[in-house]
């Protein structure tokens, strides 16, 4: 049964906190489950639509706006918009939720030594040489979600643990209405 | 009946023709129809995605890129697209075809003298006055499509002469399989 309505579900979190790793997890099921889902990368995006922002502040708002209007786009024609950004302004993370509408804050937290030490891209790495400025965690805060509608705290949860949250959230909320929870 | 197949119909052609006016009288008829259907307008899409790109060559094939990028994304998951975009660049918009599934070129074709005179928002004047460099049709080409899937000769034909072919096109092609041509 195709699903009526969309989602946007918003990983926020450092990064290497497990964002990216969670949205493939969770689109592999609700793809079995044949509902329609897109994953909105946060590095894909600025590659096709912002290649010329850079990480100040005023450019990571921009390119957080932009990665929210194409989820609003899909999201409000039935797609399972599954978003793997940073997003570290809590501002502009409750204006996303206010203007859009099935627009889900999911807090993947792990803490800054773990994601330092997993260190996927070696960003960490070159962020602590100074070669990487504005790096959240590192020289720019990242603002902790007040009141996420899901927390995932991948230090002591599993990749699975943490999916089956995410779509036990989904199917609590009304956005899928089978069973794909696996 | 939802559709199931999504396409993107991109009116390409000069400032004034007409393409946002066809796009949306399509889009009514398609929305009575119960279908999933986008516009994406080329002003809409500078404001949300490419507000810091001008209209050099380079910059006009990267927002018609990235309108695509969107487009696509949300063709793939079954809505009708309506861009209204110039889109003066034959390359580019050959590009667009060869990578987006579901994509059909239609031309909404006036001649130059017409628009400027019908000169809607007032472009064409400050244009000529030389307030508006790289304007397409006065000093930027318009690359003329060479063999669109669909011409509408707006100079001759009525808005709803051109939107019931555009609908029986796609009605042809499969992509929509009511019948909504009113």
């Amino acid at each position: 049964m195709p699903q009526e309505r969309g989602a946007i579900v918003w990983f926020t979190g450092l990064s290497g906190a497990g964002k990216t790793t969670i949205a493939r997890t969770v689109a592999e099921r609700l793809q079995i489950a044949n509902l329609k889902v897109e994953i909105l990368d946060g590095d894909l995006i600025r590659q096709h639509l912002a290649k010329e922002l850079g990480f100040s502040h005023a450019d990571r708002i921009e390119n957080v706006r932009r990665i929210g209007f194409v989820a609003d786009l899909l999201g409000r024609n039935g797609v399972i918009v599954l978003v793997a950004a940073i997003a570290p302004h809590r501002a502009i993370r409750e204006e996303l939720k206010q203007n859009c509408e099935g627009f889900l804050e999911v807090y993947v937290n792990s803490p800054l030594e773990v994601c330092e030490r997993r260190d996927v891209k070696g960003l960490y790495a070159k962020a602590r040489s100074g070669l990487i400025p504005n790096f959240t965690g590192i020289d720019m805060a990242y603002e902790v979600p007040l009141a996420p509608d899901l927390e995932c705290q991948t230090e002591c949860e599993t990749i699975s643990q943490s999916t089956a949250k995410v779509l036990q959230k989904l199917v609590a909320l009304g956005y899928i209405s089978i069973d794909c929870r696996g």
